[in-house]
Order: C-alpha cells, then structure tokens, then sequence
C-alpha cells in the first residue's frame, strides 16, 4: 500500500551548484546533506530532508545514465516523484493488474537502502514513479534478497 | 519560513481521465475528491491527499491558460512543487535578496483559499517552485487583505 510521498527526485547537471541553490532555497545546512553514488542507475545523488518530504539531486555519472538521457532531452527538471509502500512487490503486482506499465517489474537496489522500482510515465499522465521500500523491513528482506 | 511540501502540481489534458488514472493508483475514494476552478489561472483543479501531500490535478480552461502552454510545450506531467511557508510574505523578500527570480513578487490567490507566490524556474535549475500559505491564518490575513 502506498503511504505517501517519500521524496522527489530532480535532475540536474552539476550537483554542487545546484545544490548550493536549494540549500539556500531551503535553508539546509551542509551537515544535514547525504551524498551516494548509485552506480546501478548511473547516478551520483545529494539529498536532504524539507519537513515532510526529501529532495535528492540526481546527476549522472556518464552519458549512458539515464538520468543523462533526461537532462539532454528535457533538461534539467523534476525527474520522479518516490512513493512510500509497505509492500513494494505486492502493490507492483496489482497495479500491473490494473493496466499500469512497469519499468520494473522486480524491485532493485536504489539509494538510501531502499528497494525501489519505476512505473512507466506513458499510463501515469507523464509523470515518472518510483515505489520504494526500506530494505530493512524484514517480512519483505526474506522474499526480495 | 518554509515548513515542507503542500502539494504537487501535475499538468493534464483530461481532467476526468487521468483523475481515474491517479484514483486506482492511490487508491482514493470519489468522497475525498476536491474540486474547484481557479478562474484567475485559467485552471479547473481535482486533488486529493496521499498520506504526508496532496497531489493537484491541473487542466486548462481556455488555450490563454498558462497550463495551456505548459502542455503544447512539455506535453502531460508534473507542473510545480508547493511548498508550505509560514510568511509568504518575508520569504518572497528574502529569496529576492538572495538572487532567485520571482514570477509573484507579490502573492496572490490560490485554490484552497491559499495565497500563492511562484518562483521562476529559470533560478531553481528547471523546477517550477510555488510557496503557498493558508489565508485563514490571522497575522498575515491583515496585510495580505
């Protein structure tokens, strides 16, 4: 089930500038920042918390990225909005039931241990979805590891 | 001050069909639907909340509707991020100091009975940003009014 918005996702080309601007944008002190590289998606991320929400900065790490591949053809912009679920292959399941498109049709390995897995924007209106679970809710460690 | 995420803006075409499209995935019963027209933009809205935000569904009115634009240019998705402020006001006046371009340099009425201020995409690397504050809040009423 999805329980809400866990964090949007914007592309951008050059990571500290721009996160220069959304630190002052924000008021977010530098400490509170966590930067990862998730090599798996071609992407190095900074990211930080604003109330409820989190905003990561997603820049790719080569041109095979496909966040590389955004940005060149749309440039840089909200990428995805991530949504909280408590059971990220259950609710992939139903919604591939229901006619939505899946990018992914099994969970893989995201940034801040999460298990994490897009639905395609072409039937959710343009806008790119991510679900994402914590890895270590262990009722659902045991079936996805 | 901002305090976190209000809501997501997403552009469509089909106010109808895509608010079917964003109920079965979210799972969101016909009850909890707000609907309003916000003449000012030229916009009908239908949103709903996901746990921690809402989400806004935005169709133009007319051709003239800046949401009109929006979607001969970029086609169907997310429009705008809105952040929740305490003092649109003062914030307004800050990120203006600060160098960040203002679309609102004063705010101006929104759907929710929210006074709203936009920023320019052009300083916040691509993402079009809204700050928004309830209207009903005493202190601010005064000289907003």
């Amino acid at each position: 089930m999805i329980t809400g918005l866990d964090h949007v996702g914007i592309a951008v080309a050059d990571l500290e500038k721009s996160l220069d601007t959304f630190r002052r944008l924000f008021g977010v002190d530098e400490a509170a920042i966590h930067r990862e590289r998730v090599e798996e998606q071609g992407v190095e991320i900074a990211s930080f918390t604003v109330g409820n929400i989190r905003i990561e900065l997603l820049a790719p790490l080569s041109e095979q990225s496909p966040v590389a591949k955004f940005l060149a053809k749309r440039g840089e912009g909200i990428h995805h909005l991530s949504f909280a679920t408590t059971d990220i292959r259950q609710d992939l399941h139903t919604l591939e039931q229901q006619g939505f498109r899946l990018v992914d049709a099994e969970p893989r390995s995201g940034a801040h241990q999460m298990w994490i897995a897009f639905l395609h924007p072409k039937s959710t209106n343009g806008v790119l979805i991510e679900l994402c679970q914590p890895k270590n809710e262990d009722t659902d460690r045991q079936s996805l590891d």
